[in-house]
């Protein structure tokens, strides 16, 4: 069975977003394409209309301090209506209200705490079956998650694994994600926390993955579940196996270190694209559109014939038909 | 001009390397690997007969805590003499005593502090150029970095650098280092203090050089200038910034985000090697000798022939002489 593309937004922001004056982000004072709110200005809907936002908080035990700051933030970047739905268990997820208030919303936001709470008190409820169907479903709706809110947000999901400084095997632990998108791991206050080794070790043990390193205040916007825009102040470190020719992650005895060689790593910032499925990335825009476009025609061209012959390449070009005479008119 | 080869051994610890009783390495307890002494031990001599080691304290402006630990460490070891040479200043680094006492060693440590200190005070003089002669002429004579001392090892070193969510231009800054192994650049602490996104800089600013991160208690034995065995209880984190397809470094404005694609790293644990010149990772000794072999004679093998026709990939081998008719005895 193949799955349908998402008509929806997806947004993983990696935690410590700028929420303006009331938050200050290190970065602030040093990177000069620093601008205020840009995260959080992309839970905006992009037509006008109804701007209202359901922030999700079931990650953190104590989310009152989180919700002020939300509150004031996103009131500061023009929202009609904020609400906060706070699930403490399964069925608190099954409930018709928080249903229905999901259904009216356009945008619905994860926030941070603990991903191990979110996935196993939403995971498989009605509230995230609705919230996949809008996302799926509506060109308008976003999904967005912070930190733990971001971590959770994909099929599979790391709930635990410590900095060390060497990738000790099991230390990381991975379990399942809420599932809006699939093949990726993602990590997230990746550059502060130093998460490098930690996503590495997720990534040899789930090698059809692709691992997603979110720095602070940073995020990527997916589209069609699969184009990924960077956004942010930070960086994002995008990992790929797909090269890794040895690694000892099969057969290495629990609590002894790891090594792998010819791992591809990306590093994107504002602006740079990243396409999920195909593993490519694109410096802007316009070079994005070209890989979108290369991809769907490369079956289509007969290369030219190629002859290796004792180590050196010959290749015979097509021959071209006979230019037409031009004739003056 | 080729440089020659240096015979002797260079020894690069990320530094904190678990110095006994004394002091707690973080990972002790969990990596199931983990040797007491490893890496200090590593400055023995091979043979037997003496067995001093010179200790420069330089880039430390307050020794005294440093000198007591190694002074404990190393009679537990089993050295016999263990000196420790503070130059201030340059007038001190021709001091015909120091001289003298470099010249008996079997084997010299630069310790930690700040490496632009060792860099500035003791490069271009007269000691250094005795160890650089000791380490290209004597076979069993060991030059050995911890923290700064490692890093100001290498041709080019960074002296400053900020730990930032994204790579700002121009924050990580590199000067010239003591010069004992050329196209690297070498980072330390590299898993605690989240150095991934300097020493990626650092290498997009030089991209001749090879990244070489060392994380705490971990260290590369280095012979020949060009055979790095990995030893300690943590990891290396080795950057190639051969495959780089696209980056903005050589036109961002500074104090903005830098990007870069496909950048090649090898994850590397107590046992694997590296042959920095070919760029290659070889899991073990036997891999190495492998790879060694396989580099010197891949000029004299002449590869099948193979046709790319179509997209489809033909191998035609060269006919093999007929086989001769085995006859019964």
């Amino acid at each position: 069975m193949q799955k349908q593309i998402p008509k929806g937004k997806l947004l993983l922001i990696g935690g410590a977003e700028d929420k303006g004056k009331s938050t200050i982000v290190d970065i602030e004072g040093k990177n000069k394409q620093f601008e205020e709110f840009e995260i959080l200005k992309g839970l905006l809907p992009e037509k006008k209309g109804k701007r209202i936002l359901e922030i999700i908080t079931t990650a953190s035990q104590e989310p009152k301090e989180v919700m002020k700051t939300y509150q004031r933030a996103f009131k500061e970047i023009g929202f009609n209506h904020i609400g906060f739905i706070s699930m403490e268990n399964n069925p608190q997820a099954r409930n018709p209200l928080w249903i229905k208030r999901i259904n009216n919303a356009h945008a619905v936001l994860f926030a941070g705490g603990d991903q191990f709470r979110l996935s196993t008190i939403l995971g498989n409820t009605d509230i995230i079956d609705v919230i996949m169907e809008r996302y799926y479903k509506d060109p308008d709706f976003i999904v967005a998650g912070t930190s733990a809110g971001a971590m959770a947000a994909a099929s599979l999901m790391i709930y635990e694994g410590q900095r060390n400084e060497a990738m000790l095997k099991n230390t990381v632990k991975v379990s399942s994600g809420l599932g809006f998108i699939d093949h990726c791991i993602i990590d997230t206050h990746f550059v502060k926390r130093g998460r490098f080794g930690r996503l590495v070790e997720a990534l040899l043990m789930n090698p059809s993955c692709i691992g997603i390193g979110l720095g602070e205040d940073t995020a990527l916007v997916i589209r069609k579940g699969n184009e990924a825009e960077c956004k942010g102040s930070g960086m994002v470190v995008i990992l790929d196996g797909r090269d890794i020719s040895e690694t000892n992650i099969a057969y290495a005895e629990p609590g002894t270190p790891l090594w792998a060689e010819n791992l591809r790593v990306h590093i994107l910032t504002k602006g740079n694209y990243f396409l999920l499925h195909e593993r490519k990335f694109a410096a802007s825009k316009k070079q994005l559109n070209k890989e979108k476009i290369g991809s769907k025609i490369i079956d289509k061209v007969k290369p030219d014939k190629i002859i290796i012959e004792n180590g050196k390449k010959i290749t015979k070009k097509k021959p071209k038909k006979a230019a037409k005479k031009r004739v003056k008119k």
